[in-house]
């Protein structure tokens, strides 16, 4: 277990939705924000960087959406049901616009890095799409 | 003209939404960003701090959803519609649940802090509000 | 005086250094940061972005030290001396380093928002440097 | 291999200083991020929350240190090494005062959170020395 799957597992207060799937979507959201991070600075490294100025954009954007969710996801107690919902609606939507942008980019021009963005993106558009249905 | 308005109006990418209503909304989206954190740290200086709990907890929320959606406002190019609309209503709920906290502090409490922090609050959930129905 | 600033000067807690330069500093901080974001969008924008990918880089840089520093000042009690001078110190480097690149592009390419980012990082670096002296 | 990790073998920009302390440092940078989070919260709520506000305090610009830190350094190519040298340095002052504080709580309060944060603390410490020594 991660240091942070061992705090969210000693927490006392019981969080509004199932903690297992909250602290998948939490670590998803976290690492989805670190490698689109990455991302958007491999991208920025590539030669074709004027064809990549969209996908740097949504990196940088799903990047912001992700650690916002992932911070709010992580303060278990007291938080507003309605703001929880709509933060995890926007961070659905920010990984499913960065991953569709990355596997194009993945298949078309052959970039690892975007390969390996899109999956991060679609496994956090996941997480976040389970809780919000168990909500 | 703060610098942040003039680079703005400096911009060359025609954004999706009336430009002036989308400048209000950044700048209102990182200085209510920066009130609920500095209501967040008066909250956690008070004698009475274990009755405000919720509202440092929403405080840091709504700090967290404000500070990404200004991010993302301000990246005026290519961005996804979709995306950004979803932030825009997560910006309102977090705005709307935590000036509805402080505004409670403010008039049962005395708390000038969260007096100030409620206007602020209400102002950027007004200034989001206004770009999602020219959206 | 905008909503931070009544804040601040309403806070109780007694900051380690003058409240004056404090106040000033968060916000040179939370603008600097601002700006350092629209400038990297702006850059992402132009059709010589493959000759700013190191000021896209350095602007992304200096927004998130702009932004961590902003939010540790804004913490008036309590904190640790060591931390907010170290803290401090690397927002005067995040701010030279933008500062330089951005002038360059200013001078030697024309380009508006760089100028406008490079006062902006001028200023903090100053408000900053002013805090560090009076620590 | 972390999605994360793939993604920082993979980059072609050489990094400036050894790419695996590089790279671990960058891991520890944003669990630890992510653990002060959720020690914030867990502090928040302790019935004895008015002998944690120093501890919520240190735990909230820890994570604001750490993943500006965690940013900057997943920025593989072009930095500013000044910048990246401060911004350690203030990572590892950080680290410690927080460290310090959840070391004490754990010991005479008992609170495994303060533990769990205290040691994801030390690494996060002893990883960003790591590289500042190597640099």
């Amino acid at each position: 277990m991660s240091h942070a799957q061992q705090m969210i597992a000693s927490h006392t207060a019981a969080p509004p939705f199932g903690r297992d799937a909250r602290s998948r979507c939490i670590e998803a959201c976290f690492e989805c924000a670190q490698v689109c991070s990455l991302c958007a600075d491999a991208c920025l490294s590539e030669p074709q960087v004027e064809q990549l100025t969209r996908c740097i954009r949504l990196n940088l954007d799903c990047a912001d959406v992700c650690e916002a969710t992932g911070r709010i996801l992580s303060r278990l107690s007291e938080g507003s049901p309605a703001l929880i919902r709509a933060q995890l609606q926007a961070c659905v939507d920010a990984c499913r616009a960065c991953a569709a942008e990355c596997e194009h980019h993945g298949q078309h021009m052959g970039m690892r890095h975007c390969q390996i963005c899109a999956t991060a993106c679609r496994e956090c558009e996941a997480a976040c799409s389970a809780v919000l249905q168990a909500a």
